[in-house]
């Protein structure tokens, strides 16, 4: 409570804000982060809440548990339904989706540029251009030249991140992010916290906000 | 889409329905089915669709895809948040919540019962009372004494159904709806079937109940 209340306030650019935060923790090799990234943006605005963005890796999180394969790739039933599902889910959101010729796809790279640009105002659309190469048109979202093209289409300076992202800082900081992952509890993407509540999921996006929301009151 | 056409229609007690039906495949010791079982009935109601009770032992499911453990009981990150949601779930539906002290429970004999029972009229009653009694007062739900106790109190033959559960047919006919779960796709409890169409956990239940909804104008 004390550290959330301490986090709380300060803003990515240091601009004090009087709203209350949530923090996603994401994956691009994640399909139901796919739903989360495309989705928060809006739905934090109508609860006045302010988004964390907080990339991190997903298989050495599993690893950590104990998890020697992604349930995703080992797990045929559940693998089958997850597509299906989600497929229902996208066109309940109004999403794009083409099922993906790899799944899960890995996405260090652009996970590494998303957390060189989390408190820039471009990490949301950065995030949505990505997770659409992933799951709108299946293509490889772990290829620089690639990534380099969609960092182009959206105004960023994509030699500059592509070499920060190359360095052993920014490696490190990946590697330090997901071990916190891990420490908070997290065993999944997306998770959301708010605090130290954890909310696993898309569907418990609103949940997490309306949760967000109802502390900024105290 | 055959098949469902085919059993759709047909109540338990034979009466010609024109209501589309769910199927609703469950397990007394998932938490999850926990909240679907004690919300269906209202929701189909209101939705206007029948609902076609499935028990099922998920362990056995588990061993067929090769998961050794219960994630429920050998990943301590996933069961600690599991419980968590599920108090909050449980605060948000106006449901009783007590935090398990065996968790997962074996639900095996009330199982078998609602096996017997799945197309009776007491079926969600009894049910709903099983669930109380593991989640609600976390007793034992697979001791024959006070699975006696909480059948009398809902006026049920207890004596009768206890001798009738212990016969090697509905032995039987447990693991063959089990092996139809496993057949069917099912990877966890609870899941909702319309058709051919699987929806996973009481986050679907709506989703399910909407599609089966829309299925009854074709």
């Amino acid at each position: 409570m004390v550290l959330w209340k301490s986090l709380h306030g300060l803003q990515g650019d240091g601009i004090l804000s009087r709203k209350p935060e949530v923090e996603l923790w994401f994956e691009f090799g994640s399909v139901y982060s796919y739903l989360a990234v495309m989705r928060i943006e809006k739905e934090a605005e109508k609860a006045g809440v302010d988004i964390a963005w907080k990339p991190f890796l997903l298989g050495p999180v599993f690893q950590a548990m104990g998890i020697k394969d992604n349930p995703m790739a080992s797990q045929k039933q559940k693998r089958e339904y997850t597509l299906r599902d989600v497929a229902r889910q996208c066109a309940k959101y109004g999403l794009k989706w083409v099922e993906p010729t790899v799944f899960p796809r890995l996405g260090l790279l652009p996970l590494r540029i998303a957390l060189l640009g989390a408190r820039e105002p471009w990490i949301g659309s950065y995030c949505r251009a990505v997770m659409e190469l992933n799951y709108g048109t299946s293509e490889d979202i772990n290829d620089p030249q690639r990534l380099s093209k969609l960092m182009d289409s959206i105004g960023l300076p994509a030699a500059q991140l592509l070499e920060k992202s190359r360095e052993e800082e920014t490696k490190t900081r990946l590697r330090q992010q997901t071990e916190a992952a891990h420490a908070k509890g997290i065993f999944g993407a997306p998770t959301l916290i708010v605090g130290s509540e954890l909310f696993w999921g898309n569907d418990r996006l609103e949940d997490a906000l309306e949760f967000a929301a109802g502390r900024s009151a105290n």
